[in-house]
């Protein structure tokens, strides 16, 4: 997907963020702040090259439009979604009708989008083999699919003083470090809205994020309305109307988001994590026991039981067809074993099978069932590292998500995945519900996935990354703001060059996006004392 | 200040939000949930006592209205205001036009206010001799200075299952603990937007804070539109058009805090934190010193010149009459010496005056006579603690803000200043602007301004405390949710009766206070996994 300016163009710096020093009550170290070479880009292209010659964009007559040669055009709504979305970005006011005027200075007069992948991807949805990658025939944009690189040109776009939208010649070549770039959200121990779902989904084109894990339902509560089961939500989430995604939610949602180049990876987490499901399921989970007699407490979804995977495959295909993407997210972390251990029947499974006293064994008994019914819709499927930490047996073309342990364990748990020859997607240093005092931007910015001893085949099983966002102090109130800028950190280590990771120009263009995503209307957080132009309206 | 229920009533508890378990990859202790017999009063009356027996309240026919009694009545705007406002918050949809029904149950057709006191504020500004005091007449509801207990009678009204609002008979007795219960904004390390300080000075109010403490200009930016001095925003600002605060601004927020029963007691910090001063006024700010010659840059307000004499008597008079509170916050900490060492007439002056090599000295020097100075405005000063730390002779209704160091030092500080006499304000514990993953309100709410050791006496020297959002990492974007509802634990404690420990009854109450704050459509953020049934509408 290529595309042309009859001007070509490039990068110059605007924005407005200044910090300032630090005043004794804090106990962080601050990164230095420089204009960078390369603006308010973010995340960084592959290769930038500016230039300080200016072109003027014409609020009258500049437009966006299909490339003669483009494979795809008009009757592509997925790319006139997106000229729409930024020619506003672009002009957010001063969008004017009328004869465009003589002109006495250079200007860009139109944008040319050129598509050139087959697929162009205007009514499918992106996937993991889509070309994100680029061509780049000297002093072009290259633009990207799901209109990505419409994102790169409008952070191009900058005002000279007089307000007069400008950009400077640029050649930019560009394509993506990792094919997985992830944002997990967790709609189960908070509710969220659609509109903060939404949100955060234009959050993430602006970042380049491609893959939203939806950590849909948990032990709080079951918001997923099932047509099959509708008394999973109906009994199980947090109120059976208001706390509900219906079956056109999850379509708006997956459609909003393949509009912005993004997959929707869902995740179901059996066998642990699944109180909700048991309120409106009968006989799903284990019942506890306590001595000779029921507790009257449930534990994990019950492995020793045909009814269970009756229930599953049936759970599985409805959720197969109302998710496209070609990869469902199972779960399989953080098993408690303790209710399956007081329950008798379990024990006279655990015996029958010869399992010992070995309760992994059992939750790899449940897990190779639950993958050989998903393995049936022809779906992929991600799965927690546990899985592959208890010896399950799993497809080649499985991708094992790492999320434990502290930098040395999880490097160790990156090398030993990949040396079995599994796909592997690092979350552990982006579990950014974890909050601190100061930049933590900063720790997120130079994690990298492929920093682990091992050969280089191995760091090519390396998909990508996901920043995680769970559930327990976040809802609408305060998840966009904690989230954003410190998830873009994430979306750059996913995207750049794995030498882009100087923090100080990290930090001068991170200072210029986060004003930018403010006054495209997200509140993300200051990194520092300063301030943007156009301040968050909102409360 | 005292109001009357026809049908006297009492609280039962309501709310919507339920905690559910822990998931492994938190480290912090959860409080036990359980019903509050307080329901979801927050911050607890000093005596409650609630029955069962419950009345209706008719949208149709219920007012709050002025008793016959009462010391004030339709001519005081602040109690119209008052009604209007916790009209809206009990009936915040339901309100309907047309006759009374015909009751089949018991109702409560009128809520009396009675004001006692003389002086009935309706014009006035609260101040420190504000009585927010009681006096209870049995089975009454105590209303306060500000109504502020049209707040607590609005906390009593829940919905029962058909939506209808009731509350059961109720008596309470209420003052405040503390005379000052503060909390610090900083609109200078970011531009705070009108809108979010009076949604904030909202929020204060339903936790019954008294005083605004306006840190309003520091180093990085002097958004005070001085209208003596006007190049001090207009060189200062971060915009001398869109981030300043003009003076009918300030008189907005003034007069939107004295309806709210809020004191704003401004604080212009000098000498130190003044480096955004210095752009608008020539030769304020001391020149540092290279070796022989000046650096270009500035340290302290200049001690030892007339001229910064004349300015700060002109500009503390100006101040003293924009802001009409008694009290004005004069700042005094945190003086950096270095810039006053290197200067060579510093060093002579230092000479002069015989104070040796302790520029301690020359920080009381200069602080002495600013505090002459504005004592010839009439206004009580406050003042941060390093200025009693420095032996600076005080008015004796001077008071000392106490911030600095662990729990054994500002116990100690606190001995020390009340031993000397001194009134204190106790702010250590309670810096919001640092936060750490999990309930972290439990530590602020565990924190006791008395809790040091000394005399009876001295412990009556203690006016209350502060709550502090430093605004390094804050602004329009993060601001409310980062506040709200950790700084309610600080209101509890500077409100309630001090044996009010108990963190699961708190967390009970407070779980629901939080959902009531959203549902008046503040963005108070979760205390950990659950929901409201009226979840936040913003992103």
């Amino acid at each position: 997907m290529i595309a042309t300016l009859k001007f070509t163009t490039l990068l110059l710096a605007v924005v407005v963020c200044r910090a300032t020093q630090d005043y004794g009550y804090k106990d962080v170290e601050e990164p230095t702040l420089g204009d960078s070479q390369y603006g308010s880009l973010w995340p960084l292209p592959q290769k930038v090259q500016m230039s300080t010659v200016a072109f003027k964009l014409s609020g009258v007559s500049f437009q966006i439009v299909d490339a003669k040669e483009s494979s795809s055009g008009a009757s592509c709504s997925l790319l006139q979604n997106a000229y729409r979305r930024y020619d506003e970005y672009i002009f957010p006011i001063s969008r004017m009708q009328g004869q465009n005027k003589k002109k006495a200075f250079a200007s860009v007069s139109e944008l040319q989008v050129w598509i050139t992948s087959a697929d162009s991807e205007c009514d499918n949805y992106p996937s993991v083999t889509s070309d994100e990658s680029c061509e780049c025939p000297g002093m072009m944009f290259v633009f990207l699919v799901g209109a990505l690189s419409l994102e790169t040109f409008s952070q191009l776009v900058y005002e000279d003083e007089y307000g007069a939208k400008s950009i400077n010649r640029t050649e930019i070549q560009d394509f993506p470090r990792f094919t997985h770039r992830g944002l997990l959200l967790d709609s189960s121990r908070h509710f969220l809205p659609i509109k903060v779902i939404l949100a955060n989904l234009e959050a993430m084109a602006w970042n380049k994020f491609n893959v939203f894990h939806w950590h849909i339902v948990d032990d709080p509560s079951f918001p997923y309305m099932s047509r099959t089961f509708p008394q999973l939500s109906q009994q199980g989430a947090y109120h059976p109307y208001t706390h509900v995604y219906t079956p056109s939610d999850v379509k708006m949602i997956i459609e909003f988001a393949r509009l912005r180049g993004i997959r929707v990876v869902s995740e179901f987490d059996t066998p642990g994590h699944t109180q909700s499901w048991g309120k409106g399921q009968k006989d799903l989970l284990t019942p506890c026991y306590s001595g000779a007699s029921p507790s009257g407490s449930f534990g994990p979804v019950n492995p020793i039981l045909n009814t269970t995977y009756d229930f599953m495959a049936m759970f599985f295909k409805e959720v197969s067809t109302v998710f496209p993407d070609a990869y469902i997210h199972l779960g399989g972390d953080e098993v408690d074993f303790s209710c399956w251990k007081s329950n008798p029947d379990i024990q006279k499974f655990m015996a029958q099978q010869g399992f010992g006293t070995d309760y992994s064994k059992l939750e790899s008994f449940y897990i190779q069932r639950l993958l050989d019914i998903v393995t049936t819709t022809n779906k992929g499927y991600m799965i927690w590292q546990e899985v592959i930490d208890n010896g399950v047996k799993l497809k080649a073309d499985t991708l094992i998500h790492v999320w434990k342990g502290n930098q040395q364990q999880y490097q160790a748990e990156m090398a030993r995945v990949t040396a079995s020859g599994y796909q592997a997607l690092l979350s552990t240093p982006w579990y950014l519900n974890r909050i601190s005092y100061g930049q933590d931007w900063q720790a997120a910015y130079k994690a990298d996935p492929q920093d682990f001893n091992g050969t280089d085949a191995q760091k090519k099983l390396v998909v990508g990354g996901e920043a995680c966002l769970w559930g327990e102090y976040v809802d609408a109130t305060n998840l966009t703001p904690r989230l954003w800028p410190r998830a873009s950190a994430v979306g750059e280590r996913l995207w750049s060059d794995k030498d882009v990771k100087d923090t100080n120009d990290a930090y001068s263009r991170l200072i210029q996006h986060r004003c930018r995503m403010v006054q495209r209307g997200i509140p993300a957080e200051p990194l520092f004392t300063g301030y943007c132009a156009h301040e968050y309206k909102g409360v």
